[in-house]
């Protein structure tokens, strides 16, 4: 059993050793810094906060529909400090995975990509060809010629070695039986994530897990995913930070990916925050995923740190 | 452990014994009498020979895309003798239960449909009020201000105490996050069916419970599925037709759906046919959803039979 988590919000003297404690902070974004395009109170200070006291804050985002640089203009306009370094999201994980582990072999090296820009240009940054995305011809309805089409393969592509499949705000049916097809032909099944919600508006709404569902009940197994808790994206992060796990903390909203993945990599600490998905009353649970070390009510709590 | 299903094709007598058994035969439409708008060949003329020695043919489908109008329509084109009365939907059968058996509370009477025109059908054949469904409005992008309005409920209908999933062709983020939003308000979830592939084009593409898998994943519970295997589908068809269980045989294609319906129903025979989803290997497993008592390579072997 992990020891009881430790409730920092309040306790500034809780709060001084957690920071202290550590070098580099991994930070999950949507309910953590924000709902959706809602910024939460005091998170630019906290994060400078953590930067003066030379701290490394790493943006680790499951949200795949965004590229880094994309990223890097959300944190900026939100006047959280950041560079493009520092930013490491689902897209780019995955992107890396086929790029530098993969290997698609010749004649299979195409992508076909469910999912928004953010995918694609992460694709385009490691040279991985792809199609589908946000091709606006899948952007329709299903035809008669398209079932024929994708049933005698003339639709489809024999250079698709990789179904790639993340968060998709324009998923339909062309798209995921194109999808299908590329799969019973043989094509990896690849995820950037599969959180099935998504926090937007002090709500939630469907997920990158969700928008992939018609894909995954249809092939009837799961896809490889990429994003938090895969310890793929961890070894991703540590090969380019060649950060020491043992000082550094993972700060996050899910219990089954932010938390578990910090748990699953040894790192040195956890923390949860009370503002997304999860709560307090989720890993209080007998049979909970995964347990933090820390939490606090929300993330400017650790703003009481003496400067 | 069940006994050994009987082999029936290229047996004339044990085709005339089979036959002799039963006064009904209840069928399943996709993958037993055709794939798509592909029918099989000798499907007309075994309908005829079936009812020409007295038996009454009833066609019981999951697919809930047409209504029984249509699907009378379908099958007189392709010349198999039927009358709307002997047509059995699960989108027919979905009514019946919201209608009949849910009988929703004044001021929650309305349902939220995630399918085509079948369902709607339907349901204002049993008086039902519904919205969502093929409206065209529903049919497009989701945009900030619908994230806003279904965060805030204001684009939300009060009276929907019903969400209702078949097979969509058209399914999209915006409809499954108005489904997800009725839900999360305490609407019951209903489905007409959850198959998770669909026979097309001698292929297979996404089924209803496929087209639906977003809502279920987001919401993290299955809906009450209506159709096959359900037994509410079993009853009502029993109770419209006055049938005679042990004189009744189910023939499909299917075993966690048509096989399992005349298993569980204790039906007199269950044929499979090896023209759809599942094949003989399916029910030779040692764990096996359901094992039929007869099956054949195709519908039309039983023209064996003697006029």
């Amino acid at each position: 059993m992990a020891d009881k988590p430790q409730y920092l919000t309040g306790n500034i003297a809780a709060i001084n050793e957690f920071i202290d404690e550590f070098d580099v902070f991994l930070l999950d974004c949507d309910g953590v810094l924000w709902s959706g395009d809602h910024v939460f109170e005091g998170i630019p200070e906290t994060i400078k906060l953590l930067q003066s006291k030379g701290k490394r804050t790493v943006f680790v985002t499951n949200n795949s529909t965004k590229s880094r640089e994309e990223y890097l203009k959300k944190l900026t306009k939100l006047n959280i400090p950041s560079t493009v370094e520092d930013i490491f999201g689902s897209a780019y994980s995955a992107s890396i995975y086929i790029s530098r582990i993969l290997k698609l072999p010749p004649g299979k090296s195409k992508v076909f990509v469910i999912g928004e820009l953010g995918i694609e240009k992460e694709l385009d940054s490691e040279n991985v060809p792809h199609i589908g995305g946000t091709d606006p011809e899948l952007r329709r309805d299903i035809t008669p010629a398209d079932f024929e089409g994708l049933a005698n393969g003339s639709l489809l592509d024999p250079e698709v070695g990789v179904v790639l499949a993340g968060l998709d705000f324009h998923f339909n049916y062309l798209k995921m039986a194109h999808g299908f097809h590329y799969l019973k032909r043989g094509a990896k099944f690849l995820a950037t994530n599969i959180d099935s919600t998504l926090p937007m508006h002090h709500d939630f709404f469907l997920g990158a897990g969700s928008s992939m569902a018609p894909l995954v009940s249809a092939w009837g197994q799961p896809p490889l995913a990429l994003g938090k808790p895969s310890q793929a994206m961890l070894d991703a992060v540590e090969g380019k930070f060649q950060l020491d796990r043992s000082r550094t903390c993972m700060i996050g909203d899910r219990l089954n990916t932010d938390i578990k993945f910090g748990v699953d990599g040894k790192l040195g600490g956890t923390l949860h925050v009370q503002t997304g998905v999860d709560k307090k009353e989720d890993w209080e649970k007998e049979d909970a995923i995964a347990v933090p070390r820390f939490y606090v009510e929300k993330l400017s709590d650790l703003l009481l740190a003496k400067e």
